[in-house]
């Protein structure tokens, strides 16, 4: 029933919102990936919100794809932050010594966004200071 | 990995906002309308947006499902539009005779958010209406 397993990203203004639902792989993991960067080049997005509300736990492999789309959005010019951490996955990741460096996080998305929009009204110094041109 | 099976309810403003990604069933179904009827009232909320856009085939099970939710959602004063439909869903849609006659639909969460404001500043005739008080 579903689009062949991809995560549906929605664009809102300037930022793009999906939220992480299923049991994530790597080809689902890629597919992302591959879907993210492009929305982000096809929509000229400054930011994207990653609801994680619904995922139990966060393991390693979780966490790198979250720096890897982080990463890969910076150096498109678009800031990411991760959004719905549930409290018992806030306490697994500091035990487990994973505590997401390279991931900004917020409360909620209202939050997230708030975030997002400060970031580009200050001037967005991290983000234009390695913009290519 | 995922909560259970719940399906992420975000909200946004004064709207909700859901994605749906996974195979409906039944119990899934029961809980949704659960959890959002619940976050209706506690958000105090004036729309659900629920966006389709994973989805490659509405059937008469989903389409009476969201056909409920917008039911629910309108005796608590708030009203429902589904976004994202894909062109081929719409064409079987219609070719099936489901045309989804009791959901409001609009192109995107943008175009569904500008619906719902927009129905908000006319004087939500409709939802005030019938509110109890």
């Amino acid at each position: 029933m579903t689009g062949g397993e991809r995560i549906p990203i929605l664009k809102m203004g300037q930022f793009l919102l999906l939220t992480i639902q299923v049991d994530m792989h790597d080809q689902l993991a890629l597919s992302l990936q591959d879907d993210l960067t492009d929305r982000i080049v096809k929509e000229r997005a400054r930011g994207v919100l990653i609801d994680i509300s619904a995922l139990e736990i966060v393991d390693s492999f979780i966490g790198r794809m979250l720096a890897n789309i982080a990463g890969m959005a910076r150096v498109l010019d678009a800031e990411t932050v991760v959004v719905g951490m549930r409290p018992a996955v806030a306490i697994t990741l500091v035990e487990l010594g994973l505590s997401l460096p390279d991931v900004r996080t917020a409360l909620n998305v209202e939050r997230g966004m708030e975030l997002l929009t400060r970031a580009g009204v200050s001037g967005g110094a991290r983000g234009n200071g390695s913009r290519p041109f």
